[in-house]
């Protein structure tokens, strides 16, 4: 069995809750996404879809148009890449949930992450949601309805009170919702079929899930990032769903964005041995009973949490990862296949490389993310390891302006010359981001991973000055 | 041969230049010195020598007064312990050089380190210091006059002439120097040997050094404080040494204040190393060679930089190393010897305790630095780490007052807890070290390791407070 029977559908997962790209790289990356191996593209839109009508204030600032909607599907359609859409449903609706007209719908009433399964406006809600997505994505096959991670849910009133009173559990809680949402996406949209984050039912006993009917309404996209993933452990899993009545299963790996919540560069490395993994289970089902996987690119952890790789970042590792599923292995040769279709002179696959080569859409970021990590990191250690800035400029000389007038010859030079550094790459970095990015996204990665270390650098700077300044 | 014979005298290096102690202090260590086996100090006053008359503004605010050195010296005596006070007569002059009063005796107008050798004001000051000093310290058999690390010697405008025009060397012009002091202190005090720190010499031919005389006037202390130490490479200095004219030596090793320049902890493994090597080198040494061996202690790196080990922190080691030197080697008997005397239930050589026992002088400040030390790393983990506070507070959350409101119930609880933890152990800290030290060592201290980390955390603290409210 080849991998291309293995996985049927090859899905790259758009994560536009943080740092959503301009539709018009995303035109010059579904052609790359497509060599590479890939034939869909998971769209989690988030607060990127222009709700409309009462659901309007769910819309970010910069959130795409129905027509540029269009254009990303048409896009799609050119470059043979198929569309499933996804909204969450229940839990991960903080980007709803925060919103005031909304926020009588929680779970708990602190929490901004869950749905009240309770109440009327609920479900109401959700399929106005599901109703506007659907209707900017006609012909589609399946429709994810996200449902990962409800925490809190049974932590609520209304739970509370059912589950003391009619002795029912949290997993019977989660799976009535469950059931009414796919109901109402196969009744409404009976060419589609619902496919659902598996987490919440992992634990659930075969008999609860069995019962329940959701087996013959959803397909669940069973997800694990890590490297280490233990294969004998996953087909049990597999199997579980399975005897539970489930007849079509998807895989998630990811190609970035599981590392770490505030991770600037991708380590390939990692999700190679998580992809390798996969293909393990892979081989060990029937035939026909996956459906594809997807290759989750996470760019937040949550719609709270700060931005972690950005998509140019990940993209060798997006090649790598396409190309191991594509041959079934890793290799030299899918190595060789990366760097051709990159054109990388070097692909590092088990360290972060130091220095980023390339020419595909975005490399240039790649380059510069990578400069400023590695800058980053050196700026780092000069303010916290550099022998004269710790032991004769601390902040208690700072703060009395004292200074051994040699030592400013060991720090100023040093300090102006990173200082100078840091700021080229972020200049140059800017201009690189605002080809791909909106604003707002491009001031939150610079915020958050250059300009706390360009202020730490001048401030020291600053105190140099003052310093000798005073002394001279 | 035992060690009690290659070391006549084993002397504790008190260096006064950061840190000095209360006189009542020093009345509680000297009886343990003595009891470890130690039978000499070499005092290094700095600015904490009661300078009088032209010579006043030398003093810092809390200088010993003459009685106190005085009782210093009564306290000395009964604990056997002899005195080799130490008055820097060339280089590391800061604590002259940086008053305005003396500043034109510069050798490089800038810089406040070094002696100008060719002024004559130059040499008046040393002899005034010199006669200062010694008219409080009646009977002393040597006096050691620094003279090390003389930094851009020859870079003043008269040394660069000379060097033009007369062909001499930068070692020529140190030699003379050092012959000038060391024959003031002879001819004026019979009785005295001065001392010299080695390193201005090591580099110097041999015929050089014989040619200068200064073989007849000084013993040299040949310092060395790493724990990979040379032996037979220092053999051979020591051989050269010999071979120029220098009838006595002395050694210098090092229990604490040699290892990093903002050190806190004392890790003992490195100087029980350090004394080790050392042994090896004395136990080559024909009889009578070796005057004795100074255990330094530095204080910090030099009047301008900030404070290293305390004291307090450094008596494990500096009983560690006096008993090696006292058993001529490393062993179970040794520990056991000095957990009696210092009364520790535990005592780690290879790594740095978490936890201080014990019941000696200062244990108190040893016990309370650890735990200061050890709470900081856990706080710079959780400021730098944890991936809550970085994931979902991060700078730029802070300044845009956006907080996923599951997020703090990860964050505060810690926060809180780490805060408090550590403004206890501050103050209870200050309390110790008020026992021993003058308030503005206190001052510094804290400054220097607790004030900013504690001033970190409080503005994550404030931070999250201003979330909370504008969300409730």
């Amino acid at each position: 069995m080849t991998s291309s029977s293995v996985f049927g559908l090859k899905l790259v997962h758009l994560d536009l809750k943080g740092a959503p790209p301009k539709v018009s790289y995303l035109a010059e990356v579904f052609p790359l996404f497509h060599s590479l191996g890939a034939n869909g593209l998971l769209i989690e839109y988030e607060d990127m879809f222009p709700y409309e009508g009462e659901l309007k204030g769910l819309r970010t600032q910069y959130a795409y148009s129905p027509s540029e909607i269009k254009e990303i599907l048409k896009l799609a359609k050119l470059h043979s890449l198929e569309v499933i859409p996804l909204v969450q449903t229940f839990g991960h609706l903080e980007f709803v949930l925060k919103h005031k007209a909304f926020s009588h719908l929680r779970e708990v009433k602190r929490f901004p992450n869950g749905l009240n399964p309770h109440k009327e406006g609920s479900l109401n809600l959700i399929q106005a949601m599901i109703d506007q997505v659907l209707a900017l994505h006609p012909g589609i096959r399946w429709f994810h309805i996200g449902a990962d991670e409800v925490y809190y849910l049974g932590e609520g009133e209304e739970s509370k009170k059912q589950l003391q009173q009619e002795m029912i559990t949290v997993e019977k809680l989660f799976l009535s919702h469950l059931h009414a949402v796919a109901s109402y996406v196969i009744s409404s949209y009976p060419a589609v079929t619902p496919v659902v984050w598996d987490d919440m039912l992992r634990n659930t006993s075969n008999e609860t899930l069995t019962e329940s009917g959701v087996a013959q309404l959803v397909e669940p996209m069973i997800w694990d990032y890590v490297s280490d993933l233990d294969v004998d452990n996953k087909i049990l899993l597999l199997e579980k769903y399975k005897k539970c009545g489930f007849s079509k299963l998807w895989i998630a790996s990811a190609f970035k964005g599981a590392t770490g919540v505030n991770q600037s560069l991708t380590h390939i490395g990692h999700h190679v041995e998580n992809h390798l993994r996969w293909l393990k289970v892979a081989s060990r089902q029937p035939a026909d009973f996956l459906q594809g996987i997807a290759l989750t690119g996470w760019q937040r952890y949550d719609h709270f949490s700060v931005l972690c790789e950005l998509l140019p970042v990940g993209i060798p590792s997006l090649a790598v990862c396409l190309q191991t599923l594509a041959n079934d292995c890793c290799s030299e040769k899918v190595k060789d296949a990366v760097k051709n279709h990159l054109q990388m002179s070097h692909l590092e696959i088990d360290t972060f490389m130091s220095e980023s080569s390339g020419s595909f859409p975005g490399s240039d970021v790649l380059a510069l993310v990578t400069q400023v990590t590695f800058l980053k990191m050196t700026v780092e250690e000069f303010l916290e390891k550099n022998r004269y800035v710790i032991g004769w400029f601390s902040p208690y000389h700072r703060k009395r302006r004292i200074l051994h007038p040699i030592m400013s010859h060991h720090i100023q030079p040093d300090a102006l010359s990173l200082l100078s550094k840091l700021n080229n790459v972020k200049q140059e970095l800017q201009v690189a981001l605002e080809r791909i990015y909106y604003p707002d996204a491009i001031e939150e990665w610079l915020e958050e991973n250059v300009y706390p270390v360009i202020q730490r650098l001048q401030e020291l700077v600053n105190d140099l000055d003052k310093v000798l300044k005073s002394q001279s």
